[in-house]
């Protein structure tokens, strides 16, 4: 590996670029800069990291060896053509962006794609959080792996279509799941019940399929084809039609997915 | 507490007969006999628990202090019934059934129901399940608040109502969350991956809401109306129109439930 990674310029200073630079700078990577529209969100960040900040594209320090963006998806492809630096490593972040976002733009440049939920206001153990690696060639992949083994044990290269299918499975197993989560709570909190009683369950029914596949884990009215109780719960779900579509549609899905 | 509990009969042999039968007699609790409709289940259930078993719902022992019924809902009505012990006190594990359906057939009468998943194969750890209680009289509720109390250290009086919003809350946190992981695993595999690689993303899903209320909590294409992202998505699922409806009803959900 003759290339040497000294300093690291932060485009984005969201709940990604929060996290990952934390963990960059904890393996030994210097941030000199992070970069926000939103002034005190890079100043936020900033502080943190005892690095410089910016709000303004044209003021991104030209100097970085790597320049890693965590962006909303609409903002990237523009931040990409604004900073152009054709001598340093361009990255970025993003579960649905090909890396093809690049070409034309930069010579060399590749995605670290954390496969993780972060929130700003909580910390994670970034050690164990899968880290996608994609490089638009073969040396630059294995730039860009050793450096995500610096913040990670769990790192994998994969292509831009698997990136986009993990990304579209994440969906489905984090953000709808957190929503199902978010009805729950509303369920007891409404019948005057604490959300907390609920969490033996939510934390057994993720800790299960650590040993069983989902499909073999399924219980409840749906797989069992309990139309009884699914009645009574589209019944107390009356003043919601929203959610009594949803329970429908999901409880169909359950059904047609058993296993025979 | 004058009430001595010397001997269980247990009604039915599935998952969550088989859990808490054990938990009982790791408490102490003498297990008599196993009824089952199947005998096999029944034998093995049994053979657990060094219990005698049956498949002829006319043998079950009549001289038991406690029947507990872990039936399918559509056939608790029946056993009830069935078995008529007048002297013995009388207890469910359903959510979705409420106490009344002892009414009339019996004198003393509750419910035990403990708030988690459960499969055969799987141990759970007992003590930790939030066990909910409820009794036909407060004498009745105080005798089954402390044999809950002997299996775990997380039990409640609540009333059937409650148990009834907690069971419909626990099929969306529990049911339909164990589905939208089997969605991803599908997913995953379909893309040459293995499901594992998402494990960490599922735990701390789970993990965060000790912390942040689902509400807060949420991330993702849909709570920052990504159209670009959410578009993206429904073109991958285009195979699949059931997902594809699914994606959209839950993104829009998202939407709608977010905190302002």
């Amino acid at each position: 590996m003759g290339f040497q990674m000294n300093s690291i310029v932060i485009i984005g200073a969201g709940n990604v670029a929060t996290h990952i630079s934390q963990a960059l700078q904890k393996s030994g990577f210097k941030i000199i800069q992070i970069y926000s529209r939103t002034q005190a969100a890079a100043k936020t960040l900033a502080n943190i990291l005892n690095a410089s900040y910016t709000s303004d594209i044209e003021s991104i320090c030209r100097t970085a060896d790597l320049y890693l963006y965590a962006l909303k998806d609409n903002a990237l492809e523009f931040a990409i053509k604004k900073v152009s630096v054709p001598e340093a490593l361009h990255v970025h972040t993003a579960g649905s962006v090909p890396i093809s976002v690049f070409e034309h733009v930069t010579p060399r440049y590749g995605v670290l794609y954390p496969l993780q939920t972060f929130s700003k206001t909580k910390h994670t153990e970034f050690n164990n959080v899968p880290v996608l690696v994609e490089g638009n060639n073969p040396e630059t992949t294995d730039v860009l792996m050793s450096i995500a083994q610096k913040i990670s044990t769990n790192c994998y290269p994969i292509d831009s279509e698997q990136r986009a299918a993990l990304h579209l499975a994440a969906v489905f197993c984090c953000n709808f799941v957190n929503s199902m989560y978010n009805v729950a709570e509303k369920i007891v909190s409404e019948a005057g019940l604490p959300f907390n009683i609920l969490q033996p369950l939510i934390d057994e029914t993720a800790e299960k399929i650590h040993h069983l596949l989902p499909a073999q884990a399924q219980t409840g009215p749906a797989v069992r084809y309990d139309t009884k109780i699914i009645e009574k719960h589209l019944e107390m779900l009356n003043g919601n039609p929203q959610l009594q579509h949803i329970y429908r549609e999901i409880s169909s899905l359950i059904f047609d997915m058993r296993t025979k």
